[in-house]
């Protein structure tokens, strides 16, 4: 099975867990709407492309990793949605979770697809590698090395730039290389650094997207950035610099590949996922 | 150790895991807040008090559990307290996560919790049971027997009242008790209706404190059933009706522990948390 067809099917799986039993019917809807259809499922895709380069000897334990890395990610989305943070109306196209169904169902979107990703891990079978792909996601999701963290700088008076950036971004782009890992029997540590480093171009191939798209095309509102006054690499070095950065940090990430059977192959979709994320503001911007 | 020493213990330990590097904080600050000194703690009692009728031959993982479980239950009334839902700005005598520290920052911290309870119990070794206290956890957690799935009822036109109660209250009184026999190496079937019954007992008393306390004693505003139009015993059974069932409910409970060493020490503590329930509002009443 293709890896897109693989996430997919284990993100629905997880939704009907997510249902089985009288479920209240708004709220159940509300997770689906979250999570599917979905954006460019970056975050599992380099989960199984690493797993796959390991050998993935567990595809099913690979597969609920996947899942529950997205859902995760979905759930972050919600929250960060809200009016208290981005009071962003608009995701992937389609109105936020808030705008379409209240702000408490959008809060308890959030929680649930927080609380279904472990779940989805926990019972994917009795296997030890198991508890250590929920130490992985839970270290890089919560305090004070995950995304709770990293949202959590941006109401501190004073912001420490290295931990923020970390944990903002690249620390679900760690959780992917190492949860991968994780899967298929590898030790963690080898593939910290490939994750570190796609999450530093993601972050700054966003900060080049919120400065140069629009929002028809982007699916979301733009220039967030300097409306909330948040560091970016576009006000710290400019387009172009910040356009040369992306490109030094990709060629660092293909090269802190671990050797392993599929290592090639890793270091294509590295650039694959590197032309999906920006190729039409770099169009735009070089022409 | 006394249990509520365990406990304690185990909490303050899991916050250290949240802090253990360059944390945003305030947010660390708040995640302090929100759980301590912290209330009666009776779910994580509850839990315990089962491990130590069970055996408790793992108190290691008996405390992790414990810690969890409050955990959860301190992150959904962070959650529970936002404007968009109770829009409380007391909790236990002090002002609420929101009022004290921001609407993002509660949220947040909520969402930090929930990840933190499932980090406790990952890190708490190499311990199939672990997997399975996770199992436990987030299904009486998340969507759709879960804490989550009680609350998002209240956004339902229509209510299914056996559901909503049995997730909204009863859910994490059941977790304490299957999480507590899953700790000592035991079935959690058997331990299922204890739960139950003693989240259906809390309901009842609940709603009575709600109904005849004060803010001032009971530390968070009052009348809340009535204002918010939600179902409640006082309003189905009147104040003596719901005191009649209150009772007929913790003898169902103590008739329903299973045989174990520790039964007849279980069915003391089973009193003894219904008399911390509710002793003035049930002295006020029949004065």
């Amino acid at each position: 099975m293709a890896i897109r067809e693989r996430i997919e099917a284990s993100i629905a799986g997880a939704l009907e867990v997510s249902r089985d039993g009288p479920a209240p019917p708004r709220l159940a809807e509300a997770l689906r709407y979250a999570v599917l259809p979905g954006g460019a499922r970056i975050r599992p895709t380099i989960l199984l492309s690493v797993a796959t380069a390991c050998g993935d000897d567990r595809p099913a334990l690979a597969d609920a990793a996947a899942a529950a890395l997205e859902l995760i990610h979905c759930a972050s989305l919600v929250h960060d949605d809200l009016p208290c943070f981005d009071d962003a109306d608009l995701r992937r196209g389609k109105p936020s979770v808030h705008a379409a169904y209240s702000q408490p169902l959008a809060v308890l979107t959030g929680d649930s697809l927080i609380i279904l990703a472990h779940e989805v891990l926990a019972r994917a079978g009795d296997d030890l590698r198991a508890l250590r792909l929920i130490r992985a996601l839970t270290r890089r999701t919560g305090m004070p090395h995950g995304i709770c963290a990293g949202q959590g700088w941006e109401s501190e008076p004073e912001i420490d730039l290295v931990a923020y950036h970390r944990s903002k971004t690249a620390a679900l782009f760690i959780a992917a290389t190492e949860m991968g890992a994780i899967a298929a029997g590898h030790e963690e540590e080898a593939w910290h650094d490939l994750g570190a480093l796609i999450g530093e171009a993601f972050q700054v191939a966003d900060d080049l997207r919120d400065a140069l798209m629009d929002a028809d095309t982007l699916g979301k509102p733009v220039g967030q950035d300097a409306l909330h006054d948040r560091p970016s690499a576009v006000s710290e070095l400019g387009v172009e610099g910040a356009f040369a950065r992306l490109d030094d940090i990709l060629a660092g990430a293909i090269a802190s590949i671990p050797s392993c059977p599929g290592e090639a192959a890793l270091a294509r979709l590295v650039h694959l996922q590197a032309d999906l994320i920006v190729p039409k503001a770099r169009a735009g911007s070089r022409a």
